[in-house]
């Protein structure tokens, strides 16, 4: 009886502050030997979390004192920040999907027990909505699509190029930087539609 | 043999960072009386100019050293900022059209001969496009209507609620602020295209 094309594609939005994810490498070079991140509290993807460990990030231009660690760790260090904070920085990151760092630009990331300079992995991470795969099928949505979503209120807009992403790890959400949801009004918890 | 439906409605965009309008009053106040504006370049729009003088503004949580003031003078004291901005200062105001600031946060705003505090007149201020009448008739637009525009590249946006305000003083000009543009990759001088 049911039909994709007429269930309103409801998402829950996300706001992502600038944040960092880091390899055991560097965890151990800025906070110890044989120290791990420690979970503060989980995120929405299964698995994930904000770690209570924060670092201190250095541009050419500015720094953030405290930037929050996401867990767990992975196989590059990569700090994910907004266009507004790329200004704060000095930096023109280029927009990218999470993971694809080569030709970004480095930054000196500080901790209490030492400090790392990587020569890649900042960048402005493209608005993206992780579909659990029963979701995808659902709505008739394939991996790397890239989607059309209202978001907001007296100040809505439609984000185009939101690409999407399926996995039977992920949880149904979206996500969107800071200076996405200041412009569209949008805040955590809310929710935007998927149109045509 | 033109048709207004099938002529692409661009309008160039300009990006507004905050800046501040002030009464002569307040002028004389923060800069010494008998003193005014001097113009250091002109805006988009006849008759407005950027001023040599910036004041410095305090919220309850932050502040800016350096805000730009927009001239000429008008009959009240306005300062606009955007939603990150707001939060640096600690403040949360509305979204308003220029000129709407009942209801809105104070500020205390400090020049090089004195300081001010206003109880009123901290605003977001609402996208809007400013339309020469004949831009106006052409398209068959009318003063207040709400647009939608599709601004910026890879990460393009579809802004809703844009505000049309028409008048023969008006040049052709979309104005958002630092997170539209920021959120859309949109800088000025980059074009919008007003679509159904």
């Amino acid at each position: 009886m049911s039909s994709s094309s007429t269930e309103s594609k409801k998402v829950p939005v996300g706001v992502s502050a600038r944040h960092i994810h880091l390899t055991q490498e560097h965890v151990e070079l800025l906070f110890g030997a044989g120290e791990s991140l420690t979970e503060f509290k989980p995120l929405s993807q299964p698995g994930q979390f904000a770690a209570n460990e924060t670092v201190a990030v250095y541009g050419p231009k500015g720094s953030f004192p405290k930037v929050r660690i996401l867990g767990p760790v992975r196989k590059a260090t990569q700090l994910e920040v907004s266009r507004t904070d790329a200004f704060s920085l000095g930096l023109q990151p280029p927009l990218r999907e999470s993971g694809s760092i080569d030709d970004t630009p480095g930054i000196r990331i500080v901790g209490p027990a030492g400090e790392v300079n990587v020569d890649k992995g900042v960048i402005v991470a493209a608005r993206h909505i992780h579909f659990h795969t029963s979701d995808a099928v659902r709505w008739g949505i394939t991996d790397k699509q890239l989607l059309r979503v209202r978001v907001g209120g007296e100040r809505g807009v439609v984000f185009e190029q939101v690409l999407a992403r399926v996995s039977d790890q992920f949880a149904l959400d979206m996500h969107i930087d800071t200076d996405e949801g200041n412009a569209s009004g949008a805040n955590t918890g809310d929710f935007g539609e998927i149109i045509e």
